[in-house]
């Protein structure tokens, strides 16, 4: 990080959840807000120096793994996670002032959020074509923008969206799954690792040897054997050939806890290569729940007399 | 299936990679083919009696899972994987006749094809902005129909879709991996198995139960004790809260092989559901490796010894 | 068993603590006892039917397993075991009448017996030696009849033994660990298995195959995977080499169990051998804990699914 | 130690198996030897300063754990191994001069060589009946000095016990097995470790955690996760109650090895107590195989990785 103030870039337009989500982050209140066109392009920001953190997307409770952000944090230049945020999904669909919902033909807006409303247009305008775009917000721009014969009558966006292009909202919390959230991830350069709160996430991905036939199995005892519990786990092809995969995964805990250290030193043992993606707190707080003999007071001790024993 | 002769669904326009799978099935030689606009259509035609199967995208070897088509055989009425066939996947850029490279400022695809192209044009066509469509063999009909003003110039898609519509192919097989294979599953309803080949693959989803701690762990020691490998594992989200995933897995093997059948039996103890998705002969048609100790014949004898245990 | 009332033999002679679990084994009232000079006459004497069943140590809270009894059942013809029997191990010191603790140089009594009393003995008569003999009531006996030099002064056995050859007691309950049981197991010829009380054992010998390198932590794995436990669990070489081992073990519940024949067919199959002792009533008569997933019903209706996957 | 010459204690009297093992101990050439009646005897007069060290027997390939050492290895005063030997166990029947084979009614020797001669027994002197010694060397003592009517008039023992008190051997090789092998540790107070050959065996005893479930799969898996062999497990009842076990257990490593040390600190974890025995060159001398990934430059290159992650 530089002495000037931090700039932050996230994947854009202006209007999008991800936007919301460098919102509710705190430090980002009042630093300069940088939208680009991709997750790889934001990222790519971040490593070049251009911004000094970026707000992607990862995962969301209904459609899974963010699969741009998953390989782009896996391949490429060193990134680290240092803060998440969950956001609430709320889709409006809205429309040009003066354009009811009848005169609805086409639907407009980026292929995550169709998935997450298809219910409510199969129920509300079932004839409705679906026309990708590459973003909510660029469904909402494209509507605002498109001279008069627009390529859709309604988009699904966010209703910050909506506002910002001032559009009429015809129907509000359109998801199909009410307690849908996508969760956020703050991404910067290696450098100072965020402090241990006790309610941490890690996040890394795993890649397995070829010739070793224990597989995820193996991987999994690593974690078992020292009480620590996954929060997300997702396989991800390694493009090298169909059926080879690597393991994108979330831990409870710091890489500074021991049973954490423990386990990434046996991993990185074991695995054909171990990416750490970073340790930072975890944006639901709670306290990590760790057993009496995975506490680090129970590694101290348990290495002390080990030191005994060797030299007496 | 009726007495008539078999209609085949698939994920369309003509033209997509998912028409040449199902071109690849041989029964289907010579029988009706029917679009359907999404993976959803295509699987609720099959579960309708509209059409006696369906071929869909499941998995591709640089963009992983096929959420799409995991999600819609994972909920709604009861579908049976009866086949699988690879696809080598080859993107051409195509644009209309007399158009060259140097006047392409805009490139349309679908969103999986141009995340496998994107080196490519970063390299080629660095300026060149994406638009999104709704298929491959969409952008090209798109490009071939839009008029005099098109929203692209170029297309992104299979060549049979560019020679379908009359295009110019700008560059061939410009994927930025060269291997990239697409997996893709023939859907029917629930009826007679496919028969055992010694080659085969079981496909199922598994539900954890809420109230387990072991997790992933635990239902992976369902398969090691039984000798059974697995060839696919993605964690899905089953859309009730953040956190709550369930496991679309593939294994080897088929479900009337003795192992199989105590591995699901097991499964169905420890999980809050087990979905089974099909046995059908695996594409590569290499035979299952099966240890002696998890032979039929080895459960047979066992089997045997135990009765004689349990009856004198 | 014959239509004859049956005869019971024991680990002898009378006055053992063998003799007192035979007298607490209730269908045993009232038959004819015979007594046998070891272990392996004892299970011979079953074996040849001599006897109908047999009772023989197989288990000391403070001595571990009884090898003798854990190799004559491990090898030779077939035994089951039909019961157990737990009987309070409660020594005395006992010498000829009018011998008073001061004259005691020497102390008679089995090898186990003397383990069991070592602190008592070096607190009250440290500068005692040690003579073996054959059994604790043997040092009883011997002592009664051995003339005007006795081979020792006092002899360590069941306060029965005392009584039973005429001597008096200098000190009771003089085992180091108050609390010490013995385990006894009546031993049949094959035949009908006791029936399920839920509260059962099942007693196993397993032998690894040579060639398998998981060893103890596959077996171990037969049963948790089962939610079965393990209530003893001893190694036992093999006699082929040192290091070669096979492992004794009781787990809880019965043959008849689900949960115990699926794991015995999954022990069979990766075991060189294993060899069934008998499934039988606890004598402690609590019931087994089993958890709703390794239920008989669970396996049940996990078996009826399965049945309806393949066979439509 | 002290600069003197050191002294070593055995489990005697002279002429048994034990003295042969010490014999055997080239560091032992030429000191003070001497014997002690029982096995805790000797190892007392190590804990006092006594003796520096001294032999007894751990384990037979046929009889299996020698519990008298292992229980007194488990508890009182700290001891080390720091050696082991094995011992090709022969045994003959030898007689007073002029007294043959026909005339033995009675036979005398410890009840471990008792067991190991059963057979030949059975074939060759079926009536005989057997009297108990306090060793095999001492039946041979008791025969040669037990005057006119000697309890038996023959002795199972060592060759060299024979010799010793001028005895007539009957028969050699007597054993049923005849690769019979004992394994006799040289056990000392603790100080320097035995030098690291990369031919090494730890010995421990791992008491388990009343409330803790898993139990012995889960120390078995602190082994295994770190690619740990064991060559010896036996469980031996802690004395508190019936079914309350601890486990004697030899693995291939010294604890200078980095795995070794590791899964030394995860049972100290979660163990209720661990209690190390001592690391010595394995007899064998065969070096231990180590996969590249326990290896101690794996360990030492992953612990410097986790040093970059955490210190940046």
């Amino acid at each position: 990080m530089t002495t000037e103030a931090p700039r932050y870039g996230y994947f854009g337009p202006a209007g999008t959840f991800t936007q919301m989500a460098l919102d509710a982050w705190e430090p980002a209140a009042g630093r300069e807000q940088v939208p680009y066109a991709s997750v790889e392009a934001a990222l790519e920001a971040v490593r070049a120096g251009a911004v000094d953190a970026a707000m992607v997307p990862i995962e969301n409770s209904v459609e899974g793994g963010v699969s741009a952000t998953l390989d782009a944090l896996a391949s490429g230049g060193a990134l680290l996670v240092v803060g998440e945020v969950l956001v609430p999904v709320a889709f409006v669909l809205a429309a040009r002032q003066g354009v009811p919902a009848a005169r609805v033909r086409a639907v407009g807006t980026h292929s995550h959020a169709w998935a997450q409303v298809r219910g409510w247009m199969a129920a509300h305008l079932p004839d409705a074509t679906y026309v990708p775009t590459l973003s909510t917000a660029a469904a909402a721009a494209g509507l605002a923008e498109d001279g008069d014969e627009p390529a859709y009558e309604a988009a699904v966006c966010a209703p910050v969206a909506a506002a910002n292009h001032g559009l009429h909202v015809l129907a509000e919390d359109i998801g199909d799954n009410r307690g849908a959230v996508t969760r956020f991830v703050l991404v910067a350069r290696p450098g100072r690792l965020p402090e241990r709160t006790g309610a941490d996430k890690t996040t890394l991905v795993l890649y397995q040897r070829e010739d070793h036939a224990g597989g995820l199995l193996e991987l999994l005892e690593q974690f078992a054997v020292r009480g620590i519990n996954l929060s997300r786990l997702e396989s991800r092809p390694t493009k090298d050939s169909m059926g080879s995969y690597c393991f994108s995964i979330d831990i409870e805990g710091h890489v500074l806890d021991e049973r954490v250290g423990e386990a990434l030193v046996g991993l990185k043992r074991v695995c054909e290569d171990v990416r750490f993606l970073g340790s930072y707190p975890a944006a639901h707080g709670a306290a990590t729940k760790v057993s009496r003999h995975t506490s680090d007071e129970s590694f101290a001790q348990a290495r002390a007399w080990l030191q005994g024993l060797r030299h007496g």
